[in-house]
């Protein structure tokens, strides 16, 4: 094993720590990567529970301590995937130590923050990377190649939305989503859809949004006998203009019953179009305008939507959600080499933030914001 | 042939023209009518025009006047699928003379002149129906049903659309389509999904929209060397509230590239939701919440669905556009014999056009508009 | 109304009387037909049935006997929609007249009869039409022009399949489809996809099928107390080579628990391929091979697909399932003039009936048969 | 770390070489694995390659025998990826160790042989596995359990098929699936949707297979200006007969030009009806039959459906080919602890197998075999 070593410490052992424990235990037997990840520290709330998480996901030693692990020599990357409030004074501590910072979305729970972020680690020269994980699909990335390219003619339209229904049910207790600071269904996946809004189309200029909050009282986490009151929303409906002179619509809604992953979206262009959905994430529908054959075409993953040949030697195989988390740990080793430039990082994680917010502020002042 | 005889005069041999003509000849043969359509007068611009259409569609007599087919004493119900800007006269006229009147949509260039048309019919007590055959749909009616017996509980999101591409290409003339009187893509398309909006969810209370005209110039109709300037939109999205306290958002987009019949919604309640395109207008997605077995149900129009029987014996056989017409004029034969209500109305469909033209209201002011 | 009429007798006034009807009647205000189609005659089993129909459906006048029907002068065309034992007798006896003949599939009880019918037509001279309407389909129409061409190469692969739930009920009642007599899911629904594999592939040359009864007794028709046994088949499976070289596999299936009209078929070409079902019928996929955006496209039908143009100016629109009795009204009427040759004819039919009853061989013998 | 260790030892590192070691390295973060795997050995055809793969796949030894890796006394679990013709020498001789093994399909080059194996096995008692991954797909498991409750009632009809366009290509170059000992697509992908019908609807009686060769020659491998002659099919129709009583047909094609991963089936029963493919893996399309609501469910596989919760939290983030391979190593290592009983073993590799040869002599005698 000739491959130099990097040591990773990772930050909360939730559903996302599992997903990033994954990711760097695989990336290597599937990517040609530049440093071999070797799972360090592990840090969670107490002792048993770092302990635990230690055991179940690999990791040779653990904390209930955060800035142990961040201080700790052999860790060369901090992944972050504490609760959002969390995220500002690890990754701010981490910028302090050099390390490379790889963290969970959103990034902050204001943009000022994010920003404060941002500017700090651009300071200190390190590496970030916000785990945007969507946009890391094959078929995104394709999308985004036909656009750039001119395949689809001039955007002229977006309808977006980043629905689900984890939050329909009254009953859903209160959490760190719904708690005013950055929770919300646009806090939490608008900003899904808005990140990859971007990533295709470039940046939003003005927005227009109607924020609803059906549930209006949630049980307490710890004692669903008491209700508390719920001031964020479960669905906002936005209007859009970006910069280059496309405009739409964008949806955000936790509460949409049918939904499970419906990150969608319809871009058209003056010569074809392109329709994706997360429900069918290995598929790609690609208009094109070809006299009595006009129609979608329903394009599949395979060895020709790079990286998707790392996964599986023909269409058809599928990738997965994991997988997305394997294609972004293997960027992030590549960015921590000083290969690539890591992208989505805090800068832009702050942009999208600062878009969230522009539209939080519209639906107040019922008018249009720039962003 | 025992049934009673009715008088149709038809004003206007364009497709819509066809269309009806299509519809009053075969509905007798489908639905057990009141009384039997009789093509009697056919009018269109000019005698050879009028000639040659009763000649096609298989009406007695024709003439270049619509004022002599109004006052035609045989004529018992006046169908107008003349331009637009003559739907207001004919039907002032025909008011006057107490028949029925069968409208195309846009009923007026303007919401004031819609309501001038609908408050005449109101005070002379004629029957009145307005083309929005889309609403004709037996899924249509099927998931009004389910709405208004609370099946998907209480609704709180409108997601809908009309997108089609008959104008994206930048070379397609200018007509009255492009016309600042009345036309635009908001007012050509997106009045068929607000009507429908309102059928399902009832009034709309308050918009914001955003217009945009992709294609500045159009050549001229009858001298293509020459452009025109083009001042109404191509695309339109706009926020919508609903009296009832749903909200959502609705586009209309006739530069739609990939689409050519997205009359779309998705329509969220607390209980299930509910989803259908007119580009597969006999199904409708319905979602059920069962656990380990939620996921939306495609329901294929069937004889459960009245009145589609009238067509077919059995599900899988479907109904086309042009019988969504014939269930049309079924109604309309009903409201003339007085056996039912004509819905939509002229009435109706003035509210249809005051909410389009508050969308154009709130276009200019950037602000929120109340309807 | 200068065009030369022509005087329609028919016989039968159940689901596809009314069809026959509702065709006869729109078919010139749609197409420009060469004569004008008069309802003169229909033929019911009893007086008071043959008024009724009259006066539904607008035929001039009525009778009991169809034998007085063939042998009316007013009637020029002969159309069939009785019981199929009637089919030969009536057929028959037209043909002796020399009149036109629009005849009901399956066309005789056996092939044998099919082919004294055929041979008879041939040696009169007459017009005859068989009522396969689902060859009138302008995706159909496409997709035998695209396999003719050579655009999907040549073709090595067929799956095809009709199959709908009508029968799936235990409880379904005896009748003319379960009779031994030319009865069966594969006489009764078999017939329609083997009729469009000719269409689009030529003929089949061998067969082995098997064919299963699951349902072996129903209640009598009119006294559901007492039950019958069923000889004929629910499904059938059977393998196909054409004579093209091609071969694969088909199911006739009437008790299809799921499905109501799953008239579909995947033909593979060296090139390309093609994909289509009923349940969509507005709707053909066609594969194409590019490197990168392979996959089916999805063309909605429009006016590039003729007639579709004569139902809807516009794709998106949809035409159903009566309007291919239309059509198939359209090519009738050119036949008779004499503008086109009828097809598929009686002719026709027998090869299909043949095909049917070689599948029903092979099952009894378990080897494969030519057909 | 307290959890035992199990030796690995990998013969093989192609694409399926890859996938045993990815689940490898994956399985203890995602399953609550009784042991923890390390790859201790891997082998390849030469000590270059095999140098290589262990660098690539982080395994600790290499070898160019697997000879050496099968007698290593550190290697518990004996991973077969290796060419067909070597699966039976190599499980022969880990049978004789003892050892547990994990062996992909074929299982071998004849039924005899694979008879052989399993009988050795089971003499020996040893635990066996074969990879017939896709029925680790919990949509699967989902469909089995309604199935086997009763809940689409008693199944009459089966549709299945595996088609992909691996060798449409007339230039696709002869390789040891085109080799006469145990090649061809019946063989290859056949045996797919076999083990699966047979998981869902119980033991094949009766075949009737038609198989065609479309290819007739092929480049050889290492000189493309030589074209070797092919003897194996290109596509197989086949009829089938189960020994619930139920029966249909199935279809094995590698030259399906538009296809990549068909491995798709309905099946129907007298309740209900289930549909699947391995194109949209993370769905089932359940029908259930209620009036006036009937259709197919399109079900997402979410936690509910087990295991899918263990790779994610919630529906619609999707799992992939590679997280089946994951379920079936937590399977193996499961059954190595012997927690669980292995399956599909080495017997059942056989019947599968058993089952192919069956069609292939039906072929050959163009009549029905009893399997």
């Amino acid at each position: 094993m000739s491959k130099s070593e990097v040591g990773i410490g990772l930050v909360g052992s939730g559903f996302m720590g599992r997903c990033h424990a994954n990711a760097f235990r695989s990336v290597s037997g599937l990517f040609d990567v530049a440093c071999e990840p070797v799972l360090r520290v592990i840090a969670d709330a107490t002792p048993e529970l770092a302990a635990q998480a230690a055991r179940n996901l690999g990791f040779a030693r653990c904390t209930d301590s955060w800035k142990v692990l961040v201080a700790d020599e052999e860790v060369d990357i901090v992944a972050i995937t504490a609760p959002n409030v969390l995220h500002a004074p690890i990754a701010l501590a981490a910028i302090e130590t050099g390390k490379t910072i790889y963290c969970e979305k959103p990034l902050a729970t204001t943009a000022a923050i994010a920003l404060e972020m941002a500017e700090a680690a651009e300071a200190a020269n390190v590496v970030t990377l916000v785990g945007f994980n969507f946009l890391r699909n094959p078929m995104i990335g394709l999308a985004r190649e036909m656009i750039s390219s001119g395949e689809i003619g001039e955007v002229t339209g977006f309808r977006g939305r980043h629905a689900e229904n984890y939050m329909s049910d009254p009953d859903a207790p209160h959490s760190f989503r719904t708690d005013p600071q950055g929770g919300g269904a646009l806090a939490d996946i608008g900003s899904h859809i808005i990140s990859m809004a971007r990533y295709l189309l470039g940046p939003i200029s003005d927005v227009q949004a109607d924020c609803r909050t059906f549930h209006t009282t949630r049980p307490e986490c710890f004692d669903s006998t008491k209700r508390l009151p719920v001031e964020v929303d479960d669905m906002t409906h936005a209007l859009v203009r970006f910069e280059s002179g496309a405009s739409g619509s964008l949806e955000a809604n936790w509460a949409a019953t049918a939904r499970t992953m419906d990150l969608s979206w319809e871009i058209t262009g003056t010569k074809g179009a392109l329709a994706f959905s997360q429900e069918r994430m290995n598929e790609l529908k690609v208009f094109s305008n070809i006299p009595g054959r006009s129609g979608y075409t329903r394009i599949e993953a395979g060895p020709s939507h790079p990286p998707y040949g790392r996964f599986c030697p023909a269409p058809g195989h599928h990738i997965g959600f994991n997988d997305l988390k394997v294609i972004e740990v293997a960027e992030l080793l590549a960015a921590h080499a000083g290969i690539t430039n890591a992208s989505p990082d805090f800068r832009e994680a702050y942009e999208v933030q600062k878009t969230v917010e522009a539209m939080q502020v519209s639906n107040v002042s019922r008018q249009w914001v720039v962003v």
